[in-house]
């Protein structure tokens, strides 16, 4: 059992580690740090045993496990602030959904003989705030970890323990490796939806016809994805701008090969790669990567 | 009540009908034309009483209502074979995505006598065939009827009841006017989502890296929709050329805008985007058109 962890922001992720790590009896003390005075409130109304702090003053120094659960924008301001509570054995590590800027940002701020390991749960919804966190959130979940040349085998064998706790398939990646996997798998669905959203608003400005209210036929599985918090996605966007824009060329490009293959009437190219797509979805099922029910059980 | 009502092809739509049609009361007699054996085995499954057909020889020429449900490619040859069992009474109609060409295709081989005025219930799902069929599918979802210049009143109405009975919002629009509406809708939607995965699969194959595995950060959605009947949506995608071109390019457009905005850095544009898209959503879920629980519940 660790004794002292500290969770930094307490929104959806940070008061669904909050709640799992006093669920799993992980920690003796939690300690929360919460800026916002609307998220304090709801805190305090879970009835739980952690402490929730303002400010950095009259808290341990030796923490076993600091959780930056901040958007990514904020980590510069957040380990200025912190760096008296790392110790030489304090794991710290995160929560972001890109690695590469983020952790080289992190790692320079701290002194070379700290213990800085990211991780990325791959859990959350379009939904922000502790409101929403769920001791279950990372349950079955995949988290990878960072795993880098100069990474000690032990601290990342305690920090893979500790996701394990909450329920979570660990593995790990390099830096370079997951921010592109994600920028496929993550970054690019959540850009496209915001961008089919726009176009829709577009379209229903420039036409006068009553678009939204006929969503239900594909538009408002979009419109899901495209509710999701602004500042944690434009920090996404931001931070793994080099994958993202080749992954957006990438898209563009099958995306006009299929608008020829309408124009020309491509009957059998068309199928084909149509069929192909249910294939995928299958594997997705078989990977237990969502729910096997018709319109994820929405009817 | 009806005395005769005809389902042409018995998928996810026409069983669907079926089975409403049945626990409504609404027709005497129910005729099922199915061409598919293994179709017909899970129809005789249900035991209803409805009489199952697989040609159009001794069938009654008064039918009140037929409904076509095959894909909208075969609608040439089922009406050849069918238009001995409409009458100068009988209501044709269909259940098809795209409404111009094939409204126009119907017409041209119908007698000018006959009452055609083409349906759009906006149900359904990524999965197919009589046993996904559901008497509530249509309940609190919306059907486009087609209304024309010539369109009689009386058969509209008749349609219209028809319908409600089913449980839908009736709403009527032009040819012209419903193929603009949900090629954004929904048409647009689908073409991305099954491009959204090819350049997935793509990717995957170019980069060595396994992608599938990490879909639930988003690429899962869009897999959903990607995994719909490929037969139908590459007559969708056919039909609706003119309309889907003029929306690829305008989300392209979208798309480009967008990459220069991260590319630039410009956060003010893009936070200004990210929170028009949630107002769309709080929209889509104000009209019903989406259930309101985070990750649609399957959390």
């Amino acid at each position: 059992m660790m004794k002292n962890i500290l969770i930094v922001g307490c929104g959806l992720i940070g008061s669904s580690i909050l709640r799992a790590t006093l669920l799993k009896k992980i920690s003796k003390n939690i300690y929360v740090y919460e800026k916002s005075k609307k998220n304090i409130l709801i805190i305090k109304k879970l009835k739980t045993r952690c402490k929730i702090i303002n400010r950095f003053n009259n808290i341990p120094n030796n923490f076993d496990l600091i959780i930056l659960c901040t958007p990514m924008s904020q980590y510069k301001d957040v380990i200025k602030k912190i760096s008296k509570c790392i110790s030489n054995k304090t794991i710290v590590t995160d929560v972001g959904s890109t690695k590469e800027s983020s952790s080289k940002e992190v790692a320079n701020l701290l002194n070379k003989n700290k213990i800085w390991i990211p991780s990325h749960p791959i859990a959350g919804s379009e939904v922000s705030g502790p409101k929403y966190g769920d001791k279950n959130l990372f349950k079955n979940k995949w988290c990878v970890l960072i795993k880098e040349k100069n990474t000690k085998k032990n601290s990342l064998l305690k920090l893979k323990t500790f996701w394990r706790k909450l329920g979570s398939k660990v593995i790990t990646m390099s830096t370079k490796q997951h921010d592109i996997v994600f920028s496929m798998t993550s970054h690019l669905p959540h850009l496209i939806a915001y961008n089919l959203v726009k176009t829709a608003t577009d379209f229903e400005k420039q036409k006068k016809y009553q678009l939204i209210k006929y969503s239900a036929g594909g538009l408002r599985d979009f419109s899901r994805i495209a509710s999701s918090n602004e500042i944690m996605w434009r920090d996404v966007f931001l931070s793994n701008k080099k994958n993202l824009v080749n992954a957006i060329n990438l898209f563009i490009k099958n995306l006009n090969l299929f608008k020829n293959n309408i124009k020309n009437r491509e009957n059998k190219k068309l199928i084909t790669k149509l069929v192909n797509s249910k294939k995928v979805r299958k594997k997705i099922i078989k990977l237990k990567q969502d729910v096997n029910k018709p319109d994820f059980g929405r009817l």
